[in-house]
């Protein structure tokens, strides 16, 4: 059972209306009159992280890669639950662990630590309040919406680059992602489509694409990368964590962010990128297999 | 670093005031006019189950010790989140989640699938909302109060040397343990002190104790075992998941369960067993290490 296999056979679970499976948007979950943002991410060791890296990084990355599946939610992250595989480097993990609560001003409510040999797992829950209601989702474009990212694409491709050089180039874009969960929140209001660019700008506009039964065209030549000479790397390539998302037509977003493109009617491909149509999502950004 | 350096250095990070460790009760998080209850925990292949078990039973007792934290506290449990590591069995693993979520009435919200080598790790996060406020903790026993315990220990014990010996005896206890969620709530709001026996009777007793800053003295004539010839095995043996809890003397438990002891003022062991002065929680059942 492959894991494409894995979800689909969860389909058939009691699942609450607002979870869109384990890979897609985060939970969204009306308790009262209040609306929940709930999301789980897991990294293992060679997998997510590489065992070289400061464990510091790591519980900053495993924090921040959840608090920015909030944010595309627009929603103020109340608190986080630590799953925690004791070993090597447990004291950094803290120190990073205090550096990425503080910076973001949310607290550990609890969580489990466990005995583990082997490639470690370390497990993150994080719990948001919607700030605005109805949460936006990757499924809202519409046709005639503009579509815009945040920041810069690519900064975590050449951060893991540098890190892998070893030479003391500047790592910080992938050791330490910024999640943007105070533009989320502003953005709530506006955004008919959201969602973090975590695989890829391509695939994921990709699948906002598919969810919202739209098309979007991407004008490559207007996405803010990193390295210019590398435009289709860093379209491709995953990490930034930057919010993609669409506005109607006239309306300017209320963060710094950059139009790339356009949403269409569905047509035969779910993404045209300089007019070129995209109907397979392979080779788009980081497939999870 | 182990476990308790562990723990003990997580205390100078960002905590909610909610949230009393990583190792003790669920995490109490009041939000607007709600308050809710938060747990994870972990469970490592070789460690929390045998590679021979069934995945089916392994993910029902992923599910039914996180909501046993839950029933400790007197919560209605609103979702799940899973951190799942594929591998073999993962049909069988549906299957049991699945089950387990059928019974409680529990849906699974979202979370996260990884791929990974070695020894595999998944993790649940429960979340409930309260039925009762305040919450009960272990923390809340005082002198005089009656100690009592819902079911019968020992039995996952037994479950478990069926399971090894692999003869066709039942051993549902061990791999498919019941949390006592319906009971939880209706002792809420009339428990002193509750929190759930995973770790063994008198470790968790002793626990409670040392929460409480009381001492409890335990007649283990009273204690209902699943093998009386076997009864401190039984009442040190882990993961049976009853529930243990005082009550004002003279308040009859709305629920099936026995009592085996008193809440005396602190005195200089925390535990009393049949009189005997218990100071020291090592060898009284699981200690996390």
């Amino acid at each position: 059972m492959d894991e494409n296999e894995f979800i689909a056979a969860l389909r058939g679970l009691p699942l609450h209306k607002g979870a869109r499976g384990l890979r897609d948007d985060a939970a969204v979950l009306a308790l009262g009159n209040q609306v929940f943002v709930l999301t789980h991410d897991m990294m293992v060791e060679g997998r997510h992280f590489l065992s070289s890296q400061n464990m510091a990084d790591v519980a900053w990355k495993l924090v921040a890669t959840n608090l920015s599946d909030l944010a595309a939610k627009g929603a103020e992250p109340v608190g986080v639950l630590l799953g925690h595989m004791l070993g090597n480097g447990d004291a950094d993990f803290v120190a990073g662990l205090d550096d990425v609560l503080s910076h973001y001003g949310v607290p550990l409510l609890g969580g489990d630590t466990v005995a583990g040999d082997g490639p470690r797992a370390f497990g993150l829950t994080a719990i948001g309040r919607a700030s605005h209601t109805p949460v936006p989702s990757r499924a809202g474009a519409e046709n005639g919406d503009a579509l815009f990212v945040t920041g810069t694409l690519g900064a975590a491709m050449l951060g893991l680059e540098a890190f892998q050089a070893g030479t003391g180039g500047d790592c910080t874009a992938y050791t330490r992602p910024m999640a943007r969960v105070a533009e989320g929140q502003d953005l709530a209001p506006l955004a008919k489509a959201m969602m973090d660019v975590s695989d890829g700008l391509l695939l994921d506009a990709f699948r906002m694409a598919e969810a919202s039964e739209v098309s979007i065209a991407i004008d490559s030549a207007a996405v803010p990368v990193a390295d210019p000479e590398r435009r289709i790397d860093c379209m491709t390539w995953g990490d930034d964590y930057e919010l993609l998302f669409t506005l109607p037509e006239g309306t300017y977003p209320p963060v710094p962010a950059t139009r790339i493109g356009s949403v269409e009617p569905q047509g035969f491909a779910a993404l045209f990128l300089d007019g070129e149509a995209i109907t397979n999502p392979e080779g788009l950004g980081y497939l999870h297999k």
